[in-house]
């Protein structure tokens, strides 16, 4: 299960009616934040998310309005008493804002592990109670898959796709079979190896077929690039930037690299995702929600985002 | 006359109340910002101040909620079309900071020109309708004396006094007696020489004695040290901080190198100001406005600040 919440649905200037773009994503306790404009911790503390339990961000790029809140929520989280390091994941240019951020601030209590255009999958475990980055895919544990690609912005830009692994189903007869004692049981669902006396038990030998898991992807800043369909395929959310509403603004979206209401949902219809949340809007745009049409004649399912937007997701 | 606009009463950690720090004066058209503190752009587009018009900036410290606004200000100033430069000007670490926020952004369209640790008095005058730093004392045109001090807070920090110079009553008999036509009363009046025929008039000539002008000081973060009587000694305006409210927390402002509002107020009653406004509010403070008397009680003519307080200055 998890925990989707848009703190920001404002984009480029500020506004007296969103936040700048960031979105929080709960995940067994513990929080990735996507993107950190600023304000975004006045509106962590609007909606009592709590600062400690961070322990992983990912920029999409580094534009003001996705950046701007970091050092003020590093500081904060620095007041909150953690001490375990923070993973930052972004684009190209990710080292140099890091530092040119650390440099205006006082050092921090914690470490900041930064991850600089992250070519691969990555694969989110959770150990010692915090969510961690596993170093390799056959990680039995691993809870999260996190994707990446490049999207069609002004500067270097990623769209992230978070994959919530499911367990397969435990074959109760195979494991009566093989004697294995009920206590080892929720070991080995969670892809454990077992020992009973000295005999080793993997958890392939009483573990079912795969089941489908939670898929939310995250898409801003970008043009409608071919490959963003197959990139959020059969998303269960799908978080896509729709900077303008009005269909008569599409030569703006075009020249800004920014989306339509309208392209957006194009991309959810094609891609087949259950559920579209259309975020990061132009200040010009007072009531984004007067435009949900040119989203919901294409794709129904659409919600027009707004600060505080919160949504659970679980296994079918 | 000078305008004066809180725009954040706020410190420390975020508020829902209050915005961070920061503050505004508008003189003849042209702002001054005092400190900016995360989201003092959105409190500017709440109060429509523009962004355009702000030639100086003056840090008291770098301490997060009094800098983090800066790189979403300067972005969102780079957006109105504003060339001309900018003047920051801030204690020991200036440099730093602002090259560590510069490495975030864009290349901004205009120059920044730093003051780091002004040893002396600063003169700024309006030339081609910018306020600007004057290299002499001996400027005939200085508009404002700008006066630093150092504070005693946990950083390097910096007191600020915002003189507004009079001009000195223009003797019309004087001017009668010497022959002077009338056209060239205003420019002899700003302190510039004037040639009639070959005759050579300056200002001395026909003004009168020194009249005084409109005294603004700025004093947060700080202990309430012995320097700061005198430096803001008659103030119109003394914008001072009291962290705490009650008395209760003094030694929370002793070992914070803050403030309580009782200490504000001792410094405005022997400063003789004409006003004391009380800012930057603990975020645990949800009503300022009940500690009120512990300043009332020294100093009658205290107001507890709030976001948007607004005052005029004109000359007596």
């Amino acid at each position: 299960m998890l925990d989707f919440t848009l703190l920001g649905s404002g984009g480029s200037m500020p506004s007296l009616k969103r936040h700048f773009s960031a979105a929080l994503i709960n995940f067994q306790g513990r929080k990735i934040l996507i993107d950190c404009g600023e304000g975004t911790q006045v509106a962590m503390r609007k909606l009592h998310t709590g600062f400690k339990s961070i322990d992983l961000i990912c920029f999409t790029h580094f534009h003001g309005d996705h950046i701007f809140g970091l050092p003020g929520l590093l500081s904060t989280i620095s007041k909150s008493g953690r001490k375990e390091p923070i993973t930052i994941i972004g684009p190209h240019g990710l080292n140099k804002v890091i530092n040119g951020f650390l440099a205006t601030m006082s050092r921090l209590p914690f470490e900041l592990q930064l991850i600089e255009e992250p070519r691969d999958e990555l694969y989110l475990t959770i150990e010692n109670q915090l969510l961690t980055i596993s170093p390799s895919r056959q990680a039995r544990n691993k809870k999260i898959i996190l994707t990446n690609m490049e999207l069609d912005h002004s500067l270097p830009c990623l769209g992230y796709s978070f994959y919530i692994v499911r367990r397969p189903e435990f074959n109760l007869e195979k494991a009566m079979k093989l004697g294995i004692a009920k206590e080892h049981w929720s070991r080995l669902q969670k892809g454990e190896d077992v020992y009973i006396g000295d005999k080793l038990i993997s958890p392939g030998e009483v573990l079912g077929k795969e089941r489908k898991g939670i898929k939310l992807s995250y898409i801003l800043d970008t043009r409608p690039i071919e490959g963003i369909t197959d990139f959020v395929k059969g998303s269960d959310l799908f978080v896509c930037e729709g900077t303008y509403g009005s269909d008569d603004d599409l030569d703006k979206a075009i020249s800004n690299k920014h989306m339509t209401f309208r392209e957006a949902a194009e991309l959810a219809y094609k891609a087949e995702v259950k559920k579209l949340l259309i975020t990061h809007f132009s200040p010009a745009m007072e009531e984004p929600g007067i435009y949900a049409e040119n989203a919901t004649d294409i794709f129904k399912n659409t919600i027009i985002g707004y600060d505080g937007f919160r949504k659970k997701l679980s296994y079918d």
